[in-house]
Formats: structure tokens, C-alpha cells, sequence
């Protein structure tokens, strides 16, 4: 038994997804989340840029006594690979692993298409970690970028116009490559799941990593006695921008309301607590 | 006669439509310019965060002894309006008066549209300065938080079905306004400036805080006794984030080739160079 909260960072508050299916697997749980608004997104940043920002949120959450941390960051996820876990004295992992072992497992024909930012499509990392499992595996990457400022800007609803032109031009790269699974490598695409649904086909399996991801972390807590066993978790939410804005959009990502206060916190320089909402 | 260079940032790579303007009005004046790349948008973020950016980049850029500043971003200069200058050792401004002063000259009927980041459409600034000139001036500010995804992403073309929807939805707002001017209020925006005004109509001056800047500095430092008066000017560029893609970006926004390297820099540790490309 471990009774200390599981941390979990993103860039933005795309990463509420994943904590949106860790609480509802394990409602034992406390969870910290850390969202970096003063510094998204990550998708779009340098490979060295990237490094420098998740090395940073990852010691913040360190610094709290979490039991485990989840990269709840497709980029960050993508970008760090194995190195997220190397040297850590705490049980540490994105959301790439969990969802490339979903999608070798799921996929009948071994053609898998993901979908991510640049950063993430840019490192071939779900192609290095599908293949490490079934080496005949094809897979093929699109990045979508304008994905995640048109699901940050509301434009989700199921028969939203602009949303559903973007997502043809993008997804039409898998349109003669006869996928079977499309792996969802971004925290944001699981809202507009429906609009890229209707794009590659029903009988393509879709793979959402924040699922995984809290599958992975509750397999893992399990297997090494680490869960929390009474009560009801809490929730801590820690931001570096924006607070004032944090319970309206954190309730989309988490489809329910914000349980806690946010608080502001640099995360250069995290001693510094800059109030509380 | 002063023979310093000019010094020139924004929080990425839109404020080069100002170099743009600048280097055809002034051909003999050296350029800094430096781009927030790694921290862009600034548009979304809160006041206290842009304020920080900022003075950051205004430190930065005076480190290196130009004779002038310029905030090419509009968000910098709606958010600092006045105080951008203030206890300042050199000539500063923004794009905000210069437009500003454009638009109450060239209004016929006091009726005013301006469209930029969620920052600068919050802050009023606009609305201030012109009514500062215009006491009975009516200014009408909307938000466009897609349109610099938009442009980043290369959806410009001036018949891209997307960007003319989503600009049909932003611009409804002035149909029953009776504008007859409109401030493009990000530096983005004048790369879509056909389709802006397909949506708000032919007899909408619009008006360009690039082009109006490069004439308000040029006026400075005429007056000022500060031109450079012999030769070629030349550029010198600085970013915080990925010096590999920006002579591609950067040629959009100039609307012609970069005539130098870029060097990368952090702007919270402007000692730390890190090489050139």
C-alpha cells in the first residue's frame, strides 16, 4: 500500500483526459495534475526545447512526494521514449508505451496509422515501439496540427463543418493504406473522436492512449502493492498560466467537474506559489 | 546620425511583417530582430505572463545597444499600451498607437472595427487610444484566436475554403456595425488580408499596424536626428526555438528571402548563445 498521490503532466490541459480515466479505474487515487499553459503547446517545439520543459515538469511533480508520474503528453511522451523511465527512483511513463502495446495487440493486420502533433510524428516513436513488439508491423504517421487549437477553440461538436474539412485533408493520407487501427497520439483528439471516426472508416479500431495509459498505472500499482486501498481520492490541479480560465476547460477534457482549486506555479522556479483560486 | 540598429520582437515569427515594412521604408538601417519561438503565442496567455515575455525581450533586445525598440506583436503592445515606453532609455513603441492614430485619421465615420488575439481584444487598448483621439469614435473589437494556426499552418491561399469559413464566422460580427475601418490587430493577419476583406466588404479600409509602424519609427527617427545614412542595411535574427525551420516561415512573412543567419538565444539567459545556423 501507497497512500502518496499520482502525479501526471501535460503541456496544456490536454492531459485532463488521462486523468479523466484514471479516476474513474482507480477512484482511490489522490492525483496531482501539473498543466504548463504558460508554455504550450510542446507540439510545435524543438526536440532540445521539449527535453528541456518535461525534464523540468517532471522534477516539480518529484518534488511533491508523487508515488508515480505519467507523461499525460503525446509530444513529450514521443520525444523522451525509454529515457521518460531511465534513472528514475519512482515507477515513471508516458502515454506512447501503453498505447503502442494496445494497438500491436488490437490490430489484425499490422497496418496502423497514428495521428499526433509534428514533434510526435516527426520522431517515428509509436513506429520504434509497435515494431519493437510485432517487427512486420506497418506503421504510418500524419500530423495534425490544427487539431488541437480547433478542439481548444470549441470546434467539437460531432457535425462541426471546419473540423470535419481539416480532418478529410488530414486523414486522407491513410485512404489507400488500408489501416485497421489509428492510434489517437495527442491528449485532444479523443474529444473530436467522432469527427475522425467518421474520416477513416468504422471498421477502423481507434486506440485512445489516455485509456492506456490509466490501464498501464493500474496493472503497474497493482503488480508492486502500490495502490492506495480507502477513501475517496482527491484531485490537485497546478498550472503556469491562466488559472482564472482552468475550471471551464478542464471540465471538457475531464467530461465532469473540476473536484479541487488550481493553483499557479512556475515551473523554473517552483518554490514560488503564486495564490490559490 | 546614429548608427546603432533597430531592434525588433515579437512572440514568434509574425512581427517580421513589420522588418518587412521597415527595411522598405528605412533600406539603410540595421535590424534586430528577435522571435519568442519558444515560448509563442503570447495572444493566450494571461497579462502577468505577457508582461513577464516581454520585459524579457525588451531587456534582451536593449543588452544588445539598439536605438530603438519595437513590439511587433500586437498582444505585447495592447497588453503594455503607455508603459511600453515608460522609464525606457531609448525611443520604444508599439504597433498599437501607430494603427491607432491611422484609424481616427482615416475613419470617415468614427465607426471602427478591430480583430486580433483574445489578449489584445480584452485589453480595450485600442479602444482607448482611439478614443483618446476620437472622444465620440465607436470601436468594436472581436477575437480571431484561429486565424494565427491558421496562417501557421499555411492555410492563406486566397481561396482556402477553411480560413474563409472561419473568418465568415469571426467577421458576422461587424455586419450590423457599419464599420468603416478595420485594424488587422496581429501581425499574422495581413497574409489573409484578401480574404478578411471578402468578409467584411469592399468599402472597409483596412488598416496595416506593420506598415503603420515602419512610418511612425521612420518619422521618430528623422525627427529624432537618429537615421543611419550611408549604406545597405543589413538584418540579424534571433529565436528562442528552432533556428532550423525559420528561413522557410520567415520568407512568408517577409514576402521575400532572409538575408541573414539565425542564431538561437534564451531570453531568460540571454548569455547563453547557442550556435548559429
Amino acid at each position: 500500500m501507497d497512500n502518496r498521490s499520482i502525479g501526471v503532466f501535460d503541456s496544456g490541459l490536454g492531459g485532463l483526459t488521462v486523468v479523466k480515466e484514471l479516476s474513474l479505474l482507480l477512484p482511490k487515487e489522490n492525483i496531482i495534475y501539473f498543466g504548463d499553459t504558460g508554455r504550450v503547446p510542446y507540439g510545435t517545439r524543438s526536440r532540445e526545447t521539449i527535453l528541456k520543459y518535461a525534464r523540468q515538469d517532471i522534477d516539480l511533480l518529484a518534488s511533491m512526494d508523487v508515488k508515480m508520474i505519467i507523461a499525460a503528453c503525446g509530444t513529450v511522451s514521443a520525444v523522451m521514449g525509454d529515457s521518460l523511465s531511465k534513472g528514475m527512483d519512482r515507477p515513471c511513463t508516458g502515454v506512447l508505451l501503453p498505447a503502442a502495446q494496445a494497438a500491436a495487440a488490437l490490430s489484425a493486420t499490422g497496418r496502423i496509422g497514428v495521428i499526433g502533433t509534428p514533434a510526435t510524428v516527426r520522431s517515428g516513436a509509436y513506429g520504434k515501439a509497435i515494431r519493437s513488439i510485432r517487427p512486420e508491423a506497418k506503421v504510418i504517421g500524419r500530423d495534425c496540427p490544427l487539431f488541437v487549437p480547433l478542439v481548444e477553440n470549441g470546434y467539437i461538436q460531432p457535425d462541426n463543418q471546419i473540423t470535419h474539412l481539416v480532418a478529410e485533408q488530414y486523414l486522407s493520407t491513410f485512404a489507400n493504406e488500408d489501416i485497421d487501427t489509428l492510434i489517437l497520439g495527442c491528449t485532444h483528439y479523443p474529444l473530436i473522436r467522432d469527427i475522425i471516426a467518421a474520416h477513416v472508416g468504422s471498421d477502423v479500431t481507434l486506440i485512445d492512449p489516455g485509456y492506456e495509459t490509466a490501464k498501464y498505472a493500474a496493472n503497474l500499482l497493482t503488480r508492486s502493492n502500490m495502490l492506495r486501498e480507502e477513501g475517496e481520492g482527491s484531485e490537485k490541479y497546478y498550472v503556469s498560466d491562466n488559472p482564472e480560465g482552468f475550471s471551464t476547460v478542464a471540465a471538457q477534457f475531464l467530461r465532469r467537474e473540476v473536484r479541487s482549486d488550481v493553483v499557479k506555479i512556475d515551473p523554473e522556479n517552483p518554490a514560488a506559489l503564486k495564490g490559490t483560486r
